[in-house]
């Protein structure tokens, strides 16, 4: 059987659509973040990233690069094994205790990504609580998605973001299945943020569990980074609040944080918690130390907020569309994905801007983007730049359209 | 509705059971691997470690590490993205290239973890090929087995290592089903190596692909750390080689090795690899160093070898029962669950022996043992005192049984 013709033929169909995926290469250059070098032919030498979820920069702070070194030294590279066979480390154990702090909760546990952390904490959640449903807001990450499927429990979708919706849906189940309401704080790709108080309100109502992603809100919000649950002072009413450590921290890794009962729970019937090595001990060392400088450093937070605000007030001054929206987050609508591509293509190629065009499956078809994430280490000058070299391209658009 | 209530219950079920894992909180000594620092307070300051899958000590390596910091200094700590969002970095693509060398294969491709990469590759064989039905060894790893359940194709299980029983089942399909022989080339928990070239032979009989996972062979077995396939001059029959970063290379990470077109047919459809952070690009750097090295030295796998075949002579001449095997895994069996526990609790608190209890979900009940893994920085003398800690424990549980 020639299984290649067989990955071929759906390769070429994802071609056709103008959905196929090439990565950039870039290397990354320590203290001179958001610059890269770019590997690529078709691009210049040196780019500007422009789509990092390394929202601050933390992935080069001296504090976070010493003390993953420093674990090195130490510890060395890997951990060995799984948490329960040799892998637990003391860095491991003291990265837990660290963000149940930073969520205020009693205890914390790590998976190797968020994505795992999403999918192992669901499936598990939703397999062993004998009759449970999970009511799921309608745009929840794929790792979300994924580990409710592999639960194989009752799922319910609510509106996005529609806490009434979200009411109907819970009144209309039997009272004594346990329920779990699982949603996002910031959705990454509109950049949107939920009701939270509104839904917590109606989850508590019928008794049901919140489960919330914040992994696009850890580190960027909250007076020490505990993400929107610490920002409204509702993290005590959340049961399970989710994260990850790849993002505004800089590293690698994903958690939860709950009660001892919930983590436990989760560490002992969790199979993509069991069975996969830890962590390096370096990792979560150097996490920890990008937390804990989070905690207390508001510098990157503020100036991530003043750059944010600029280029939104820029591309207004200039007619340019973007998403509204409460975060950090800019999308530009260019809603086709042929054009996504070949906008961002000239973006890397003419002005060395690199920015990834958002396509299907990441967002819904039809609505493809480009979505910026300025950080606190884009300077006026690049904002500037970047709004200049989307006007020029937008007003290329604009005469092709006029001609056509 | 007293979630904590619910799991709670269901951990006391696993308490009573024997089943609850304690995890020890253990700190790698960089340079006395296998030596480490205990957090726990039922053990000495100082243990050895005889159950870590670091199998050679590749993650105190000095290439390795070094490897690890200069990249930190060049590129930080984090990947910063998705790999398709800013996160592949020039040193994900070199190990890529690395590691389908390693393999004699055309392409290879990156996953977080060796769990995340079977999860992913099998999900998505099994859901996006029609019809497809994977042939599953009864004692396949758990990543392969959710893999295969998440992506519900049908699923058949043959007798574990037994080509015969899966001539017969592929015989029973209908011929123009897409077929998916997934099988391992060490199995972890009994050490026991499959018959590759039979399982070939009977898989290209009837057109089926093989998917072969070498997690705990890659940079043990052949003259290049290629796995049991290179060994066995049968790599390039097999059509996907999965393997591990986070054992006997040191570091962390999955990936898998094929054809440009399996490989990007996986790259561009699998949940598991597109919604994920990259690893960061320092654990890349870490891990093809350590590849290049075993790609040419022989030293650690002799001595492992030496140390390997010393405990086993020695476990004889005492009289201690080991499963029989062929690989670098010494099973002691002890076949209940609290007893398992309980030798591992004496060894570890009266001679500083650290060898985890391998209980369920790891073994099926009934099959609890203490898995020892000898490796080249284990010393005679070190494998001289677990022998002999082993021989006074077997001589006090006899007087036990003959008194009861």
């Amino acid at each position: 059987m020639d299984f290649d013709a067989m990955f071929n033929a759906q390769l070429g169909a994802l071609k056709e659509e103008g959905n196929y995926r090439i990565f950039a290469e870039l290397e990354r250059r320590c203290g001179q973040f958001p610059r890269a070098k770019s590997h690529d032919d078709d691009a210049p030498d040196e780019v500007t990233v422009w789509c990092s979820n390394d929202y601050l920069g933390m992935g080069q702070h001296p504090v976070v690069r010493q003390a993953m070194k420093d674990a090195i030294d130490s510890c060395g590279t890997g951990a060995g094994g799984t948490r329960n066979i040799s892998g637990t480390n003391h860095h491991h154990v003291a990265l837990e205790r660290e963000l149940a702090d930073l969520h205020g909760k009693e205890d914390a546990l790590l998976f190797t990504s968020g994505y795992v952390s999403n999918w192992a904490a669901l499936s598990t959640l939703g397999s062993r609580l004998p009759d449970a449903v999970i009511l799921s807001d309608a745009l929840n990450h794929a790792s979300m998605i994924e580990g409710i499927r592999h639960s194989r429990a009752q799922k319910v979708i609510w509106k996005h973001n529609d806490p009434e919706d979200l009411d109907r849906k819970l009144a209309a189940l039997p009272a004594n299945a346990p329920k779990i309401v699982a949603f996002e704080s910031v959705y990454s790709m509109d950049g949107d943020i939920c009701p939270m108080a509104e839904i917590v309100e109606v989850a508590e109502k019928h008794g049901a569990m919140t489960y919330l992603d914040e992994v696009h809100a850890v580190g960027l919000y909250g007076p020490r980074g505990g993400g929107l649950s610490e920002r409204e002072g509702l993290a005590d009413r959340i049961t399970l609040i989710e994260g990850t450590l790849g993002k505004a921290f800089g590293c690698m890794g994903g958690y939860i944080a709950g009660s001892p009962a919930l983590c436990d729970f989760i560490r002992s019937f969790a199979s993509g918690f069991i069975f996969t090595t830890a962590l390096p001990p370096a990792v979560a060392a150097a996490a920890q130390a990008s937390i804990a400088h989070l905690k207390v450093s508001q510098i990157e937070r503020a100036q991530q907020r003043r750059q944010v605000a600029r280029m939104r007030a820029m591309l207004d001054a200039r007619g340019i569309p973007h998403m509204e929206n409460p975060s950090h987050i800019i999308p530009v609508p260019i809603k086709d994905p042929v054009k996504c591509r070949m906008l961002a293509d000239i973006l890397m190629r003419d002005y060395g801007i690199y920015v990834q065009p958002i396509n299907y499956p990441t967002v819904p078809k039809g609505t493809e983007r480009l979505r910026f994430t300025p950080g606190p280490l884009h300077t006026d000058a690049d904002i500037d730049r970047v709004v200049e070299a989307l006007d020029v391209l937008w007003k290329q658009c604009a005469i092709a359209h006029a001609v056509a």
